[in-house]
């Protein structure tokens, strides 16, 4: 674009932000270059500081600057029920519910054999060694020795978030764990006769 | 979003970007941190050295890493010709028609007087002076002694564009200076049942 490796270097470094390609990461250099190298600067550090800093919570998975993210170490919440999401904004959107006080796990991600994503790309394993940990001799302990008495699986209503639910029910059912799945139904607030006949239908499947 | 003010920083920092909201953002950060740290540290090295190594060219005010861009200190290009042009992007794209082989001079912007970019927000003196430069005593040299002859406005057909044009064709022909525009017209191969009529009619005035 311009007379310089270092703008060319930085165009092609902004086209690894998701969603950004060429032309978008061309006008973003000449934006922070031009106009607001402080911001530059600013997004420069914050990276840095953010990968040295940010690591996996040890018990949930979700991003944190501590072992321990601030939910899991709190001792108000609810330890014998754990919500499974798939990212942290999925469980930022349950927490302004203000309807659970149990603990969470973060996939940090969902199956997705399309893209090549399998059980080991995301959290499975440690999920399965939380809800089932074993005793001293290996062994997994009896479903009533466990800490987590409820698994309720709040992944996305959505192939890849249907398919990753099944998975980890079908999992930690055949190891003695109590599962349930958030309910499908009509959204509240809204009229029938504008909601997907699939919603409907699962709605009626799943009446109470 | 997650637990961390290092997360929250980076999705504030990446704000900055034009274009990017609080949702793409937190996807940004999320994306990075969660599957391509490697990826945020190029993009944060990237920025760095281009903040410390991109300055403008001292004559045509490009983005460059040289004090004279490999364009203006090209031997064979005419210096008798200046295209002034909005943006690297708008001189990549006269560059490609391999039509011109005279210098340019990149304004790095438009007027744009409802956003408070006035004529010294873009290098508008910068370019009075390359084209009308003055003698030992400070006053101006007599057209017939100047490098360049001839100042071809090539910034965008747009309302921005047209009165920054308009801007600098008074300024400089009052000066003395020879100027003139890219003429307005029917794009090569489309038909005119498909122009629009300011189009057509731009191109009936310029007819040649
Ligand atoms: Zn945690
Ligand atoms: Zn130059």
């Amino acid at each position: 674009m311009a007379d310089s490796n270092a703008l060319e270097g930085l165009t092609q470094a902004l086209r690894k932000l998701p969603g950004v390609g060429a032309k978008s990461a061309a006008r973003m250099a000449f934006h922070l270059l031009q106009h607001d190298r402080p911001a530059a600067l600013q997004i420069a550090r914050a990276l840095e500081h953010a990968v040295s800093s940010i690591q996996h919570c040890s018990l949930c998975n979700t991003l944190t600057e501590m072992d321990v993210c601030s939910t899991c170490a709190n001792p108000q919440r609810d330890r014998s029920k754990l919500c499974v999401v798939e990212t942290p904004a999925d469980q930022a959107a349950l927490e302004r519910t203000l309807a659970y006080k149990g603990l969470y796990f973060v996939l940090m991600g969902k199956l997705s054999p399309l893209d090549g994503i399998g059980p080991n790309d995301i959290g499975l394993q440690k999920l399965f060694d939380r809800v089932v940990p074993k005793d001293g001799s290996g062994r997994p302990l009896p479903p009533e020795s466990r800490e987590v008495q409820e698994v309720i699986l709040a992944t996305n209503f959505t192939a890849e978030g249907e398919a990753t639910a099944h998975v980890i029910a079908q999992a930690l059912k055949s190891r003695g764990a109590q599962v349930t799945r958030l309910a499908r139904g009509v959204p509240v607030g809204s009229e029938l006769e504008y909601v997907d006949l699939g919603t409907i239908a699962h709605a009626l499947v799943d009446r109470r």
